[in-house]
């Protein structure tokens, strides 16, 4: 339809009805709204067919060398996403996210969102439980290929004694953002109330209902300093039995031009076991927009009545941005035991990445 | 593109070249077409991408509270689904329907379809059974949050004998509509032969094909009075062997203004043990398009010969429409058994629905 | 928006600025555009939104008849896969192809791609090993409804000893064509490293890693003489020892007006056990873009040092193509054992196949 337009644009200077400075204007009014349509759109990723779907997907091809002989070195699909989103009205929001990625299928998304304003939406359905600024950043946007000790263990990833649920369980949240300065919002919260069993259930393993909380505040644009709790009661252990799992954290991240800094302390109660850890992160684009490097100290305690149980790693990583979409992470984690013995447990990751 | 013809438009104006007239009557003939376009896409769900693909789902959140003490309060995910369907050509076309919610992914509908004329139409692949207008009715629309216990039990649903299979099986079918009264069809027929051995299978567990029919007519619009059989040999029980699994049914359904009835009754025969219930309901919007209310009653016989094992449900609920894509449906369930002691089973259903 | 235009090119017409001639010469130009998108679009499958992501799908409903009293004759679902692909830059592309067929869903293929030319493109994460020609084409494009059985015990599919992988493996590739002759490439290549344990699984299960490669010459156009090897260390048997799994073959495709015909001949050591097969087929189109005829002759040796364990089918086959994107195939199979007493195991496949 396009053309069709310019083929009449054309007609019409050739009949002097316009001119052709005239007929220039309203193709440049148009390839202005175009371009910044244009960039607009380059900053998020997506496929939108109209408002009411947006298909986007994230796809994570990974080698892993490690230091043990027990493990292999192994090529595997870190993960392989489906988002399917979209707008039904101004109001109510629906999401889809499916990991395809592993053995199986997973759903790792699906809610339903109603937006009064920017300070009132409500949630239903499954979706990441308010904790953690690691655990709430997206996959595909880490600037390591892992998470930490401490957000693995206390915030329902791997090591959570409820067992992995990507940070997400089943229920309902109030959330928002307030106190608007300029360009940016000053506050941002969230509370909702969860099954606590985990994602991926048909079910709660127990009449407790979980709660968790946290509250942003950012000083100044790109700082974000928050607090965040998780109040809960699991049924887990072995022979499983309800049991306190509560976690409280605080954490930090603040972007400068080419550089970001991150922080984050957490520490939580599982039945009587007191366990806490934190990390320091800085990372920094040597290249604009292409080369990241990254060095990151995460330090872990699983049992605080233990002395010998503490792990601290050091991991040194590169990311190099070949588009917006595509990214290649390679790095290398030195993995300390608190004991005299250390284990031969180091871990190479180089990762592929596409988003779309 | 529009905003380009727009400009044309009022720099031809400025030109004289049309009046304002002539340009405000090309824009009103363009907004009055997509406006009706508008209308007739608003009662339809699903995002087209030409006539090939249209993308569809449905989320369902879901609360439940149960009377007894040993079943768990719980947030869940009730339905998580996905459709792909399309038409490659004006004859074939197909459907992809899948679950994403509870454990694991399933594939709900599979099927390639052939469509001779209205009144002839071939289907191959998994697809729902032809018999209850409760089970043929879409998940999305039910006016309760849940089927009938009969319906659950006979249609190869989460009591069928052979499991649940979510009203679905694998085989072919014909099925059309004929006799033209004005804008509608005075009858719809349909008949299949299956494996009989549920959905989701790589193969038939016997040698056995079941045939299932059904037959609606429609004296007046909006009525429907349907009859419908299925007549099987399924391999179930411990240890499993080939037995009967035939099934009859009466339903009807009316709908007038704000008023819906539906009235079905259905028995069974699963090896020697017969089955039989029925189910009433009315439901009735008392705000136009927004909220209706509903009420059930629902009485379930699992073995004639039994005379203390029937159960009477009652249910009274509610449904909010925000609009044509999202509801909320709050019921409460008394249930009723025949024996004089009561157990505590009542049931609330909570469940905020949205289509796309 | 093109309405729009239309109307104004009438009022132009109307207000004597363009005449009659003008108006249609503009209609016209755009028709031929259309038309000619629209050829270019009829002969690819799926359906693209942007460049970006292209969505296609197959579903194949089958009925098999089998000769054996023991297998039952069943209805299911042979293939139904989604697709989602796309090119995010000129270079960088990605594919996640799924399976929900059958029991579970798994995924077929994830990878991404980045094309340096078209002599030099490199992939990673889940994709076909460049090994047989029969395992490389599409399961939509084949011409019987089955694989050979070399095919299906060598290249990683139902009879291989690491278990059915539909011919995929995780690993990393680099390919391409090169010696360009008129409109084809004189060779294409191949060149994979792999873990050798399979699809879908979430790791190596040894730390060797495997390596494919193929090669093929195109000495005139639609002529294919290949040959490739697989050489690999798997992890298999009973109890799982990591053992030697190599494999060689070579094969030829020939396409000629309405005549294709294909052979292929390979042999492989599983551990200490030698096997080989070879299959050579033949397909004619009598009604020419709708009826193929095919037969085929299909001779498998699964342990070289036993002299009656070979097995020959004689296929014989028939395709109706109802259209580019669906397609009846009905073949028979004449299964005979190398010992004198012949099994009763002859199998009729009936597959309705839809592509979109």
């Amino acid at each position: 339809k396009a053309q069709q337009t310019e083929d009449l644009l054309n007609l019409l200077i050739k009949k002097n009805v316009l001119t052709q400075q005239e007929a220039d204007s309203i193709r440049a009014d148009e390839a202005i709204k175009e371009q910044a349509k244009k960039e607009s759109l380059a900053n998020r990723h997506g496929i939108s067919i109209g408002k009411a779907l947006q298909i986007s997907g994230l796809v994570q091809a990974r080698y892993q060398g490690f230091e043990q002989s027990t493990v292999n070195n192994s090529f595997d699909l870190r993960r392989v996403r489906l988002d399917l989103r979209g707008n039904i009205t101004d109001s109510w929001s629906y999401d889809i996210y499916t990991e395809f990625g592993g053995t199986g299928v997973k759903l790792v998304d699906a809610f339903v969102a109603y937006t009064v304003a920017d300070y009132l939406k409500f949630s239903a359905g499954q979706f990441k439980i308010p904790f953690s600024v690691e655990s709430l950043t997206s996959d595909s946007q880490l600037e390591f290929s892992d998470r930490s000790q401490v957000v693995e263990a206390l915030a329902s990833r791997t090591k959570d004694v409820i067992g992995n649920s990507n940070g997400r369980d089943i229920g309902v949240q109030v959330s928002g953002s307030f106190a608007k300065i300029d360009d940016f919002y000053l506050f941002d919260y969230s509370l909702g109330l969860f099954n606590g069993a985990g994602y991926d259930v048909t079910g709660d393993n127990n009449n407790h209902k979980d709660l968790s909380g946290r509250l942003s505040i950012h000083p100044v644009k790109n700082l974000s300093v928050s607090a965040d709790f998780y109040n809960g009661q699991g049924n887990y252990g072995t022979p499983a039995i309800n049991q306190k799992r509560n976690r409280t954290g605080i954490d930090a991240r603040y972007v400068w031009k080419a550089l970001s800094l991150t922080a984050e302390y957490d520490k939580g109660t599982d039945g009587t076991i007191k366990r806490s850890g934190w990390y320091g992160q800085a990372a920094y684009f040597i290249l604009p927009k292409h080369l990241q490097l990254a060095a990151k100290y995460d330090s872990y305690d699983p049992t605080q009545t233990s002395l010998t149980d503490r792990t601290n790693w050091y991991t040194g990583g590169v990311n190099y941005y070949f588009n917006d979409w595509t990214r290649l992470t390679v790095d290398y984690t030195i993995r300390r035991e608190q004991t005299l013995t250390q284990v031969k447990n180091n871990l190479l990751n180089a990762q592929l990445q596409i988003v779309f």
